[in-house]
């Protein structure tokens, strides 16, 4: 068998961020070498407490957390937090106690680097937030896209409405310059969006059986998603949870779970659809020179095995 | 059998605009009671020249045209022509002889008050270019969104990537800030967007077909539409010319044709995405308040019977 795939999580824990944490942990296939943090579904500070506890929750405090920005890449923008999707506490108002751990003292943007560096093109980064910390790796080492060996990220709503805005996508709304800044460095960046994740949906009847195994993770899990299920069945009148974050990290573990296509996508900066991501395939050839042309292409996903992710989740995190 | 439906075509000639004005003029089912003209394919005094020249060509010089708006809503934005489309002179490079009949005294936008006033409810407004004079109507008369029937709209490029760039179809792109009032001007209002027009292909075997007919559109079209054509082969890799204006038209004529989706559309004025047309289906509630609530909807067209409209068009057009 292959050795694991080295796989860092930039992550905003969050109700979802949670469940792919512990879905890469149970993962045969990906060995969790680190977890960065960032805004998104809650403010950093509370991002990194809470990356640190779900590590103790896991056993698994070997793991480094190195705490990423608090601010996003123009950095006079202010923060949107989505802590009415996952709880002022970002884990469903559990009340957890303080982690014991302490985040590394590197920034996330610099322990990025230097793993890059360390496993030149070995490394696998899968992105649940805004883009903030990814942008400022590039930033802070131009050679940072030649390292990293693939950029997995949750962002996007490709020919879709977005969820924060009909024309935008949380994580690509929370920081829209760092997104522009990320999906064309030219690095191998593969986009799972809301017309995939909207697809992948943990039913009631799901959370049910989690609720009645004794697994550490299926407990945890199932208590943290009752306020989860409230936002989706407020926000969309529906009886379950669309498994974001945890179909992003299934696309790492096993990219076959899903078709892609390929082009240039562009983030929009300004106006009233800033955040809206745009992929271009380059079939057409126009008239004028665009902002799409001349840039590096990305992998976007469009179909995925929804059925299987389901199944994996439930099957890995049971236990 | 009705009476037949009272339409004023908006319109940029243009080859597809050619064709769409013979189309109405050739459908029992609408009476064409006026031209009004704009910018877009070509500028708008070659628009008027082009639309007075059609109607001699058609023998219907009865129907008046108003001259239309020179310049775009936001007066200060730099006019986009597609003479890379349908030629310098709009009309293919045929070098048709200056048409004898003149404009009418009154503006696009005034002519467009009068008779919204005049037959209130009755009108149809079939809007094949950039929404200038529609927007203009509109500030003339805040009665006009309740004057007119309904406005049929040639615009926006709904899930699809547009035809100016990836973001933006080419009628929007035209003048963004009068497509956006419109849009959200409360009249009963039907976009076509480039998701259905470019389903609606006109083949160089129907072409062919065309030009072995002695009628004198078939006659006229077949020899405009060559330089159509190799912008079609150009820039599409295609052998065939897309519909545009001749589908827009039989939207108006036969609305059963095609299958609608109501939603609220914004358009992007700024940015790389300028133009971009949004739609919005009301589904999900968002935290905030987006720039898409309490706006009134609007139809836009979701599917087309492509075969029936391509018969429609050569049976109409043959003779």
């Amino acid at each position: 068998m292959a050795e694991p795939k080295k796989i860092i999580i930039d992550t905003d824990p969050g109700i979802d961020d949670a469940m792919a944490i512990f879905l890469a942990l149970r993962s045969p296939e990906v060995n969790v070498i680190g977890l960065t943090t960032i805004y998104g579904n809650v403010y950093t500070t509370l991002a990194t407490r809470n990356a640190l506890h779900l590590l103790e929750v896991a056993g698994r405090t070997d793991i480094p957390v190195a705490e990423g920005s608090h601010v996003s890449y123009v950095k006079a923008t202010k923060l949107r937090v989505a802590d009415f999707v996952h709880g002022v506490d970002g884990l469903g108002n559990q009340n957890f106690p303080q982690p014991k751990s302490k985040p590394i003292e590197k920034s996330a943007a610099e322990y990025l680097v230097e793993q890059a560096r360390l496993y030149p093109g070995e490394i696998t980064l899968v992105a649940l937030g805004p883009l903030t910390n990814i942008a400022l790796a590039i930033e802070l080492d131009p050679a940072f896209t030649k390292n990293i060996g693939q950029i997995v990220l949750l962002g996007g709503a490709f020919l879709v409405n977005g969820n924060v805005n009909p024309a935008s996508e949380a994580n690509i709304f929370g920081d829209p310059e760092a997104a522009d800044i990320v999906f064309t460095c030219g690095a191998d960046v593969l986009a799972i969006g809301l017309n995939v994740t909207h697809q992948v949906i943990l039913t009631d009847h799901d959370r049910d059986i989690l609720a009645e195994s004794d697994g550490i993770f299926a407990k945890y899990l199932s208590k943290i998603l009752e306020f989860y299920f409230s936002y989706h069945r407020d926000a969309y009148n529906m009886k379950g949870v669309y498994l974001h974050d945890p179909t992003t990290i299934l696309a790492a573990v096993n990219p076959s779970l899903m078709t892609y296509t390929e082009g240039v996508v562009r983030v929009q900066t300004t106006g009233i659809t800033r955040g809206l991501s745009l992929f271009f395939n380059k079939q057409k050839r126009f008239n004028e020179e665009t902002e799409w042309c001349n840039k590096p292409t990305v992998k976007v996903a469009v179909t995925v095995d929804a059925p299987e992710v389901v199944k994996l989740v439930m099957e890995r995190l049971m236990y």
